[in-house]
């Protein structure tokens, strides 16, 4: 492509981390191939970090580092936000769109408690914000949202959206190891952080929830619309209880849509093994979606790493320097439709229920009339002695009992569970999963 | 989004076929969300047909319908051609990019060959020409390397672009049947054509990867530059032979680049069950791709079928009537790096072999010389014979021998195969298909 112009855009990076400096780095070393692909030179105008003396990177000429963050904003095109959090990162990223500049940024937290702020004033600025990086990664999975389906009805996805928790559950499926032992693993290999709080109570996923529900329905969900259950409570029982059935348990960001509005969710599922989504292995992110015309497609990838990230990171700041070379912006993200969110009760879903019992004459008798009684009607039922007696919780009496539900709501389900559990037959907390068509 | 302008942007048809009413059905019944998503009205201004008395959908207004498929053309901001084939549809989408107006179409034959002409009518005119649903239908990856994969180098794909082979392999795999078995079933289920050609020896798949390779390496690939092999050789035994070391046969389309430059291969090749593409089964299709940044990627769905296709095309369609909304044009095609096509000879890869031998003292130690004196190195060997017993050729004498190969070419395997052939131990004809790592 000749080039159209010969002033570079200016690209200022805020962070110089794992993604910034990777992003530096693709900025820097494929300048001739992007100017190309562009049709107008880049140039990395400024990088902003917390001590410039600790910033030691090759590709990064040692003048461009600073700690004035702002200064940073004010000389860029485009701001390429990596800071994190929803503090600072939001006063910069406004400011750089209140001025003009287009914004690429890797922040789902920021995203999903102030998306609408944010693609307000971009679209109020004629600016763009991109954030193919915020979920999934490397995987282009905004842009296709953003574009691709744009002519379609997105009917729900299911996505693999955190590499910590794919990890901790294929290690626990593949070694029969307990959730302890393997998030120990995980950290000592640096799979997890030292505070995996975020990853394993499925806060990081929340966020890619929100952002996908927002895309997806072209309405604002954020953050705090989101319920959440993470992978804590999964044990080496739960997972062995998958496996007989031919299942696998996987930590899902779940957005859906019915009568009562939009839904976003986290929870761990038991999905076939025969479905796409199980054969994602190790710290992989994938996501599944329905369309209503484009039927399935799955988009599979690294969700996390400094590589993968900052390949996305570029990818978006070349989209927004076409924009800029051509004196356009890309699409607004659209919240027009506005809808309501949908109350947890207007869910069903086909659920796995695991406990102990007693194993006395009348039991089943006993639990199924419970679950007849809450109309919660049971698709399969499995009494095992085999496995309950290498459960840890096994005294020689008790039994284990897996039966799946057809479909109904949690609060039904929670409610018969309680009443179930006021039987002198059952002992022990249950397990409650839900499955996945 | 408030609607920038109220004057409809006019969508020309070419081609009211299965994929043509479905693009005019997502089009009319979505077309207040659409102009939503747009920020201005767009409008079904001519759908052409060879037979307007024939064409009768209701969502499809019969004063659209011409057979003057040229007055469709020049009354339309966008043309969406499917009429298919290097004939006629070249004619059309000349005129419709040589008058200004953008072109959407889903036709892989016309891009393969008549590429670099079309893309340069459009960079001319200062229109766009979009083809998502020219490579894996519904799955968007021309998208995803037209831009999000733009900051990175994509380093090899691997793609079932072709649902057809795929479900007659995926068929002889899991119910062991024979190739000739397997199509006329698929012929009786509409899953191949009646005149299955172009899908089973694999030139369908070919024009798909000569359009990736372009995509990936910018550079000009036209299906002459691609070679070619069909899966009509593919027996029941070598499928057997597969699943026996854990592996699968999938006809793949194979872009990768070398030293001595690009290379775009259709070839059925063995993969490991768990590689994320032998997961893939029935009609799906997928992508895999290796990008030095991102690393591994996948993109799953259908790559076929009339709404899945339509919903690519409509994506498209709502691509480019927001660049015209907006007075702008998406990134060329650009073909800046004009590398030069790899010589078959360039490429190295392991290749599985399987052959007849009269089991006798001394055979296995004469073809291993063979083998040895062309600089071949076996990476491993099988003389099975309870196997080959099953064998339609086994004559109570005959025994088969399968050997892998270390990387070599396969010029040089072939004369190394044609001297084994001269031994007398040896009978039939070899099975030779090439390994993925």
């Amino acid at each position: 492509m000749a080039l159209t112009e010969d002033t570079p855009i200016r690209v200022g990076l805020l962070g110089a981390g794992t993604v910034g400096s990777q992003t530096a780095r693709l900025l820097v070393e494929q300048k001739d191939e992007l100017a190309q692909r562009i049709g107008r030179p880049i140039e990395l105008s400024g990088v902003a970090c917390l001590d410039p003396d600790e910033v030691d990177f090759p590709w990064i000429d040692k003048s461009l580092l600073t700690s004035d963050t702002m200064s940073v904003v004010r000389g860029a095109d485009i701001v390429v936000e990596l800071i994190g959090g929803t503090g600072v990162a939001r006063t910069f990223v406004l400011a750089a769109l209140e001025q003009g500049s287009s914004v690429v940024t890797a922040n789902k937290a920021l995203l999903a408690k102030y998306g609408a702020e944010l693609y307000k004033a971009a679209a109020d600025h004629d600016a763009d914000i991109y954030f193919e990086a915020a979920v999934g990664g490397a995987i282009p999975i905004v842009r296709p949202l953003r574009e691709s389906l744009v002519g379609d009805q997105v009917e729900s996805m299911l996505g693999i959206v955190n590499g910590t928790t794919n990890y901790i559950l294929d290690e626990m499926t593949t070694k029969g190891l307990d959730f302890d032992v393997v998030l120990r693993e995980a950290q000592a290999k640096g799979y997890a952080e030292a505070d995996p709080t975020g990853d394993i109570e499925g806060h990081d996923a929340a966020n890619k929830a929100a952002i996908m529900a927002t895309l997806a329905y072209h309405t604002n969900v954020t953050i705090d619309d989101v319920t959440v259950e993470g992978i804590t409570h999964i044990e080496a029982a739960d997972i062995a209880a998958a496996t007989a059935e031919g299942k696998v348990i996987k930590l899902l960001a779940v957005v859906d849509r019915n009568d009562s509005g939009v839904s976003a969710r986290v929870y761990p599922a038991l999905i076939r093994q025969e479905h796409p989504l199980a054969s994602v292995h190790e710290s992989f992110n994938a996501i599944f979606l329905k369309a209503k015309y484009a039927d399935d497609l799955m988009f599979y990838g690294r969700g996390a790493g400094g590589a993968p990230t900052a390949s996305a990171v570029v990818g978006d700041i070349v989209t927004v320097a076409r924009h800029i070379a051509a004196h356009t912006t890309g699409p607004q993200i659209s919240t027009y439709n506005d809808l309501p969110i949908a109350p947890l009760s207007s869910e069903k879903a086909s659920f796995a229920v695991r406990f102990m019992i007693h194993d006395k004459p009348g039991v089943l008798y006993k639990v199924a009339k419970v679950f007849a009684d809450h109309g919660v009607s049971i698709n399969g039922i499995n009494q095992d002695l085999e496995r309950s007696k290498t459960d840890p919780g096994y005294d020689g009496e008790l039994q284990q009992l897996r039966l799946t539900t057809h479909e109904t709501d949690e609060e039904t389900l929670r409610a018969t569970l309680a009443d179930v559990f006021e039987l002198d037959c059952v002992a022990g907390g249950p397990s409650i999963l839900r499955v996945i068509d």
